[in-house]
């Protein structure tokens, strides 16, 4: 189980205190909505059970829930329960986790009841559970990635892009992911028609699709609270041939960074072996960001794919490769999967790679 | 200036830090986007000058910006610069106000900044400030409820809803919201059929709205940071006389409460007003929640209509006003509008509220 994971993880730690997001719903499988007014507090004590204290709104729907849960009426001061609790737990001057999420405006009256405890961010411990993913886990990834593969192939095969803004690609997107059995999409979608290419971030606008123009969509979609993130790009028409030339050198880039992957290799490598390719073709300074990210439960989380990162990748770990080359007033071109590592890379996305004309 | 005003408000504290998020809008009119791992702070000392402690990223975002803005790069601490700014402004042993909704991981970080200090909750403080809304907040939150309008008007002239699951509805609402001119949500969609409108919170499902059914539709628009929300609830062919009696009790609770709406009436006085109606026509029992909410930047803020606030409703303030008569396992009815107060109230959402058979 994963909280008996994290006590393990402890040490001289006393208890790791955690609020409603990513990190509560991986230990509990729970995702409450709606608690941002009532104290709504996972507490894992180092040495004994964990217990959730939850407002009695929540009563029926966590009635078969298999922590012990200890429930608040509105006529109570959650925090009042939460210090008693704690003095029954806790040793005086003890040492508290807490979730890097937590607000402030909980934190501050947790804080009251805590005095004399010394706090530390649960944040690098939790993440070091998270980065390898179960097999459970690989499974809900690869659902959510052939979602967004789907998603691809209806639009090269069914929509007619030229001529529609920006905007209204990205809002076709959204509903095709719900479409094919998305939650929702793991984060608002990037559509970048011709010079906006060149922003790796750009927001999609009222920009029409035009002839000639590459189009990049990076889009994800969520499946069970797990994320997926894929970039395709795309030509419109007849499109110059310096961009089928950027376009070749950024997918040997993505291929040469995949078949890097093994496990045991450090991060590293990884982004230096996409690196290397672009920077031989003479692209090296219109490569402006690292080559990935990692993937689950939050669509950017450990481990980050850099050219510094000495960690070395291991079996279940989950991220993207996802190189690019941005020629400012002109174009961008990024090819995006997810992969996760068994021995050798495996990719989640598994959408057509070769330059499609639309 | 709405920092001034917040400044005239600290009294006995030495300085506000915000974080990105709803006040940080509202003191500054930025909403920065992806500053969760880069600390982006304001800082409003009580009696100086306020500032921005920002990633130097940000530098051409801000290049024209009113306020003084210490730009951070990635090989420098931002948390020691935070502190030697403190040590300028601040005296020993001082008392900080922190915005509620800052993470605990950056707050835990800044505390390393601020030992000896006493933090306390901006939020009490910034609400008061943020409950009477100016002329310009008006106009936005006006343009944020003809958005609503206009949707509430497409779907009952232009779409066939009978058949259609929940969900879909729903996502027909958010593409209508998009395409009104709204810049998304402010919440996600509530459209609940036949009995499930029984549950003030129901999710839209896959069921299928059918002859017979009643249909609430409860949705908001967000414009330029501004929230409407509206509820309409209407008939889907031939309904039950139970259906159309309870709809014109929940009419006349919701015109009743509108008419008590003035400046210098208790917030419970409207409540109050609403439960009064539904209650003398017994189904007192069957209106299980608050009258209303204040909206604004948040779409859900001061002032709360409950039987029991007190508060005194002022020139400027904006709220709903959502009487519902739910019948578990039958139906429900909710009708909402947001409402600004002008010596009597005004309607902000305008759309028609005698009852629609589709």
């Amino acid at each position: 189980m994963r909280i008996t994971k994290l006590q393990g993880k402890m040490e001289s730690w006393d208890a790791a205190l955690i609020s409603p997001g990513a990190n509560f719903y991986y230990l509990t499988g729970l995702n409450p909505l709606g608690t941002l007014e009532r104290l709504f507090l996972l507490v894992v004590p180092s040495s004994s059970s964990p217990f959730i204290i939850a407002p009695k709104l929540y009563e029926h729907e966590l009635q078969d829930f298999p922590l012990e849960v200890i429930f608040w009426s509105d006529d109570e001061n959650p925090y009042l329960i939460f210090r008693s609790q704690m003095e029954r737990i806790g040793r005086e001057n003890g040492r508290i986790l807490v979730e890097d999420q937590m607000p402030a405006g909980v934190l501050l009256k947790l804080l009251q009841a805590l005095k004399g405890y010394k706090l530390e961010p649960l944040g690098p411990i939790i993440s070091e559970l998270r980065v390898r993913k179960s097999e459970e886990e690989i499974e809900l990834l690869k659902n959510a990635a052939e979602i967004v593969d789907k998603v691809f192939y209806h639009i090269i095969e069914k929509e007619e892009l030229q001529g529609m803004e920006e905007r209204e690609v990205a809002f076709l997107i959204e509903s095709l992911i719900k479409k094919f059995g998305g939650d929702g999409v793991s984060f608002p979608p990037i559509v970048a028609s011709g010079p906006n290419g060149a922003n790796p971030h750009h927001t999609p606008g009222d920009r029409k699709i035009k002839e000639g123009d590459l189009l990049i969509m990076d889009y994800g979609a969520l499946y069970k609270g797990y994320c997926s993130d894929i970039t395709r790009t795309v030509g419109i028409g007849s499109i110059p041939e310096e961009a089928r030339k950027v376009y070749e050198i950024v997918k040997e880039a993505q291929e040469t960074a995949f078949q890097r992957v093994e496990d045991g290799v450090r991060a590293m490598d990884v982004d230096l072996a996409a690196r290397e390719v672009i920077s031989n073709y003479g692209y090296g300074d219109y490569f402006i960001h690292r080559t990935g990210h990692g993937l689950g439960i939050d669509v950017h989380e450990e481990p980050y794919i850099t050219p510094t990162n000495k960690r070395k990748l291991e079996n279940g770990m989950v991220f993207t490769i996802e190189p690019g080359i941005y020629l400012p007033g002109k174009l961008g071109v990024r090819i995006e999967d997810d992969v996760y590592v068994s021995e050798k890379g495996v990719r989640l996305t598994q959408a057509d790679r070769n330059l499609k004309i639309l």
